[in-house]
């Protein structure tokens, strides 16, 4: 009995990882095009910003790992470039055939670049380890200093602070009004903000057409990043017949099963159910790729398990403010078909005497029943806890008058007493 | 129409602000027997320290801006002595007899010290700002150097760190086996560990008879601080017909409302319904008493509000490391009748590259069901996320399965792609 498993970044070695555990004796091979596998990607920006020195710091676990602890035939530089469902073979660049009894697919997402002038040799994307040592080969050998990063997505406000930090002159522009896809004014006045505060310029509402040799819709350039979003890298799975969601992503059921037998898809390649719409969406996050490589790794070894689906939280740290994101925001709410109300409020986050500062807090619930939807956050202070209270929140389908009351942990240190959470959701009470 | 509030620390204040934000022709009158309204005694730790310079950075609002703002009649060092509910009036120390329409008793709580030699002049408590200014007065004008505190509760364990950093050597003794009253031994290993780590000496299941003048169970001792807990203040509730609850805290329904017709109770006087339990309990703690006096002054003030109940949140800080507690312990848990299981986990809380260091996770869920009905956490960073969480998790009832699958945020300046909580989560679920 065979297990292979096609990328090894988060959701393939998730999934050989966890296949490994639930049966001791099946046959695991991975084969993944790169040099590495269990490679960190959402380190990148901190290999740019040089706070990472060597990629191996990005790396949880080396291939040898895996293969002389787990058991699991990790092939490095190997490009699966067909599947054989009617076989049970998949088929590589180099001319080999592999037969399989489960598969699991796991290739990921590739960066949107699709520009006049793209192709030049000042314009990057940092979506993978080899893109990345060529723009630090880059920033090394030309010494750039004026970035300009195209895109003010989680990616491109990363990116824009890590070179800043490297003493560039950087300047983001995005061709929507409103930062983080999120439409959110609150949100994008607070990052344009902390952008201008450490001397990243902001343009938003600028339509990219081109990338010019030394310029880019007006801004001087001699650097450029791409941070226009990705999408799933389905050619593989789509030619072998692997059904796609309406995302473009590849059609998962919750045991993480496509449609055809005995081949899974986890990872950012592979739809997931959002839990606020009850949707198939497309939501390429690290975290869902780790979770739902470890459902695809167990159904595949002969367990049960069923992936329930996610809200959708992200963080981002921004000069040290950090971003939450979790469910829908209000326009995103609209669309999809509730009738949405929004409050936003700032309150402390901790006591003046422990260095204390204001985050604000976007709350989204449906009119009427007052079930939380969604919620952004922001602010220098604890963060993490309010995106993960919310999604938590959203998660359990909690309403405004619960969240009001949820009994949150308060010592001076740490917290206020009425925390920026329980605030806004007094507010909302008050407008649902 | 007028509203008397016995109390303004946390819960009187509360409620005074809430019932004029829904009714702005009441009278409010607050009667408090100290020098201040609006208290943050959770601060009293830090002015200890040294950290809090001036009493006053602890109050939220000070009583002029009660009565200007808001019209609130604060009446300050007016000690109430008898409440005479079939006149509807209350008396005071000093002979004025006051009516009342409505009635909110707020009497907080008072420290435990029935020991023999517990009322010399180097025995301390440290519950209230005179205590405070005691304490202070000694250790100025007397350079204590050997302090011993009694009692390894929250407070206990605050205290010691304070007179730690203040320089003078600390042990701290308890009477019970475990610390923190959670009988967790992985908890109590940590705390000695840190203590120890820091100079401060541990002295489990000692039993304190008596405070000898130069000493405390044989611990040498110019400075002693009694942390024996509280015990809620209802003497004058009870004498007037009030009716406890067996936790010996003032009956209260969940409008806050006590047997007695226009009496209600709130904050660390009054009991208030365990989420897990389902039973009336005594937690007193600052984010409880703020709550249920809010709740207490909006239905004083007319409007029908309902406080659903806690599940017995809390974190302190012991040098750095902080300590959240949720829910049940797993020996509560076996107490109140439950068929728990518990697992304990350490894993990293954010990546190497951001000085990640491991934190731990105990999680305590019904057999069987799974149902999460506690946890404590414990590490350097991100204590108040992992603990806001799971109190949000053991309130919407979460099972083990759904927990290892939540949407936490991840980003590497803040976490790990599989938060610890997640990590301990999935031990749970081959546990239950």
């Amino acid at each position: 009995m065979r297990l292979v498993v096609i990328g090894g970044i988060a959701a393939g070695m998730s999934a050989a990882a966890r296949a490994r555990r639930v049966d001791r004796t099946l046959e695991i091979v991975v084969l993944e095009k790169g040099a590495e596998v269990s490679f960190g990607a959402c380190g990148l920006p901190y290999y740019l910003e040089g706070r990472v020195r060597q990629p191996r710091e990005l790396v949880h676990y080396p291939a040898d790992y895996f293969r002389r602890e787990r058991n699991i035939d990790v092939r490095l530089g190997v490009e699966v470039t067909r599947i054989l469902p009617a076989r049970r073979q998949v088929a590589t660049a180099a001319g080999e055939v592999i037969a399989y009894d489960r598969l699991v697919v796991a290739t990921g997402t590739r960066a949107v670049n699709g520009l006049p002038g793209g192709d030049q040799p000042h314009v990057f994307t940092l979506h993978d380890l080899p893109g990345a040592e060529r723009l630090l080969g880059f920033l090394r050998d030309r010494q750039p200093r004026r970035a300009v990063v195209v895109g003010a997505g989680p990616l491109g406000l990363e990116a824009a602070d890590a070179l800043r930090r490297r003493g560039l002159e950087v300047a983001v522009l995005d061709g929507r009004e409103h930062v983080l896809r999120r439409e959110e004014p609150a949100l994008t006045e607070a990052v344009r903000r902390q952008l201008e505060r450490h001397g990243v310029g902001f343009a938003p509402s600028v339509r990219v057409e081109a990338i010019e040799p030394e310029r880019v819709a007006g801004y001087p350039a001699d650097l450029v990043l791409l941070a226009l979003g990705v999408r799933p890298r389905v050619d593989l799975a789509a030619e072998a017949g692997v059904r796609l969601g309406r995302s473009g992503a590849i059609a998962a059921d919750d045991r993480m099963r496509t449609n055809l037998s005995d081949i899974y898809a986890a990872g950012d390649c592979a739809e997931v159910t959002h839990l606020v719409t009850g949707r198939p969406a497309f939501l390429p996050l690290g975290t869902t790729a780790n979770k739902t490589g470890r459902v695809a790794g167990a159904n595949a070894a002969g367990l049960r398990e069923h992936f329930p689906g996610v809200v959708g939280t992200s963080i981002l740290s921004l000069f040290g403010m950090g971003i939450g994101i979790t469910g829908l925001s209000e326009a995103q709410a609209r669309r999809e078909g509730f009738s949405p109300v929004a409050v936003t409020i700032e309150a402390r986050a901790r006591p003046k005497y422990f260095a204390g500062k204001t985050s604000a807090v976007t709350l989204v619930a449906e009119r009427g029943s007052g079930r939380l939807l969604g919620a952004t956050v922001w602010g220098e202070q604890d963060t993490l806890s309010r995106v993960n209270v919310l999604a938590s929140a959203v998660t359990a389908r909690l309403a405004a008058d619960q969240l009001q009351f949820l009994d949150l942990a308060y010592a001076p240190p740490f917290a206020t007493v009425w925390d920026p959470v329980l605030v806004a959701a007094q507010q909302l009470v008050k407008a649902v």
